[in-house]
């Protein structure tokens, strides 16, 4: 299963659409028969290539995969197909499919007498995709919400003013952050505000080739003018205030496993209370305004005891001197309350 | 010069109320013949430490020391008398003293015919007591503004409640950074809503023996029962509202050098429209708040190219798991003008 992770996880593989996937089919005299991944959307999976690799030694073999083999819509799918067929005599599954219209694929191939057992390096495979993973689980994609505001929390000054509260070496780490997303969102009145492009640049500033799904999220018209609807990459507006139904909606019709979700402040907010973001980036810049927006709308919280509490997962200094931000990454809180007990120590 | 540097700055020398000072005196033959160093307030000063140590072997020889040798009021001075009396040919000094009422040991040791000469390795000298130097050179003591706060930049929620945003390991490592200074500076405001007790403890949350100035700044009367008023140290309240005259007080009154400001944010305002915070050290929680009192007032700031920017000097993070605050120390920028123009790239 080692072997089969680290192929799954080869060099060049894409993190997306589709999972990473390894295989590696055992002769029955225990040594390697072949040997396979999958490379990416519109190539074959992986367990295709491990038998083609393996040949006629696969029969009577084990076949080891990261994920469980796909078995669309109930019916025998191509890969418990082609397993059945090259007489495995078992089948060992690190994570099986999440994705409810693909599973099935071990009863598939218990009902056809091939022996199957799964679970084994589970955390491994699942750490391959885990937005994939998370997506299908949850039936929505996982959230990234990314904010930059000053040392005092604003995200714009007081005449509304946000280019550029981060700096120039920051903006380019969340091209790099943006990158690995399948879904940019904002709120429609951070496209009349501030008409941002919503496109994934390099580090040369050049548009990458596979750009994420550019979402605005709001009731209102805007205008057709604005850079965010140029065809530099495809955009929806999502007509609805609920972000659940517009999570649900970017899953189910537009196959959307993560998305990166750059504010503003009123949208931010109906997300938090909603409990939708599941990670959040922040770049802190060394200003002060002492006025302005701030980074999240009202939570609708009056005391602190009742402050919404996230977990420091990484934090890192990006760029350097005067360009230096710092960049917070945390994640849902997984542990106690908040310790509110009067001790002493300054506030 | 480097011995000299190194004396000064032994294991258990404090660094207040008064400078660490290191001297080496250099026999004729060019052997060291003494060393010596202060070791604090009511200790000899680090010249007669060496000249003992030296004894004969000092005529005709050369005193090496980091600061210029006392001097005070004009007359001959302890330290210059003591040199001029054993002999020395030869006085070489890093920094000068910048105290207005102890210096002129140069002119005076040159008038009784010793050779002088100064600026030696003179950034590390001033390096050694950095607030001593700073605040005789600017009539002030130099301050360290710290602050709280969460995410989202708040100090307190919206029903003032501000205990605790920072975790317990912040509020220790602050009580770390206290004890570096010889002032603790607060709003009456804060006193009246906080009940602070302003006092430095140690790890073992003990009170530390030596302990700094309290102050409170405002015009208000306020209950003598309040914390800050009990016996753990001495308090004094400025009935002022104009920072210079608070910190020219605690210079030329108190003889402080080093104020460790903690707020309210009226009061942080105040103090950094008027350009007198010299140094920042912020706790910042993983919290969201989404409402509650900003870390800093109005700033008179509309506009984003006008924001006060800092320079980051460290990043760490205190505490651990559910208790990891990230600490960013930041100090006055000293470089260009904040970037606006109207790049690409994303806020
Ligand atoms: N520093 C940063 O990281 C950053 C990032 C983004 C924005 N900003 C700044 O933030 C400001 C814009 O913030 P914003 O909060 O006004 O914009 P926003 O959150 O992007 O958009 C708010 C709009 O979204 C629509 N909307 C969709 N779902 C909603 C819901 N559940 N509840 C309420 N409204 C919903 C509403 O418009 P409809 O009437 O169309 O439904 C609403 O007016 C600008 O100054 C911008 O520069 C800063
Ligand atoms: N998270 C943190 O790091 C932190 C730190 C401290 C406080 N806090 C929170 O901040 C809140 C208190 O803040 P605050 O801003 O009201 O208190 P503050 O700044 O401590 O005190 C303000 C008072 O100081 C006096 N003052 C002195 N010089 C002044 C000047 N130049 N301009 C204006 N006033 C001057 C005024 O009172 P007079 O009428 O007496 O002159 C004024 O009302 C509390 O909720 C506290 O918990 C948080």
């Amino acid at each position: 299963m080692e072997r089969a992770l680290q192929l799954a996880a080869s060099p060049g593989v894409p993190l997306r659409p589709n999972p990473r996937v390894g295989c590696v089919v055992i002769a029955p005299d225990g040594t390697i028969a072949g040997e396979g991944y999958h490379h990416g959307a519109g190539t074959p999976h992986a367990e295709i290539e491990a038998l083609k690799d393996a040949g006629d030694r696969a029969r009577s073999g084990v076949a080891v995969v990261t994920l469980e083999p796909c078995n669309h819509t109930g019916r025998t799918g191509p890969c418990t197909e082609a397993l059945i067929d090259a007489g495995v005599a078992k089948v060992v599954v690190a994570q099986r499919d999440p994705n409810p219209i693909a599973g099935g694929g071990l009863e598939a191939l218990a009902a056809a007498g091939v022996e199957v057992e799964h679970g084994l390096l589970v955390d491994d495979a699942r750490a391959l995709n885990p937005a994939w993973t998370f997506a299908h689980e949850n039936g929505r994609p996982f959230v990234t919400w990314k904010f930059a505001s000053t040392l005092d929390g604003r995200s714009a000054a007081r005449d509304g003013t946000s280019r550029w509260v981060s700096s120039l070496p920051a903006r380019r780490d969340t091209h790099a952050l943006r990158a690995l997303c399948d879904t940019m969102l904002i709120g429609t009145n951070t496209v009349e505000v501030d008409d941002p492009h919503l496109t994934v640049r390099d580090a040369d500033d050049q548009l990458l080739a596979d750009q994420p799904l550019r979402v605005v999220m709001g009731e209102r018209d805007l205008d057709p003018e604005r850079r965010v609807f140029d065809d530099a990459a495809e955009t929806v507006q999502l007509r609805t205030h609920s972000p659940l139904e517009a999570l649900t909606t970017l899953y189910r019709d537009y196959d959307r496993h993560h998305v990166f979700f750059e504010g503003g402040p009123t949208l931010a907010a109906r997300f938090l209370k909603a409990g939708l973001v599941d990670e959040v980036v922040t770049y802190v810049a060394p200003l002060l305004l002492g006025a302005g927006k701030s980074a999240v709308g009202g939570l609708g919280i009056h005391t602190l005891s009742m402050a919404m509490r996230l977990e420091i997962t990484d934090v890192a200094v990006i760029g350097e001197g005067s360009e230096a931000n710092v960049r917070l990454r945390l994640t849902r809180f997984q542990g106690a309350h908040l310790d509110t007990s009067a001790e002493p120590g300054g506030a």
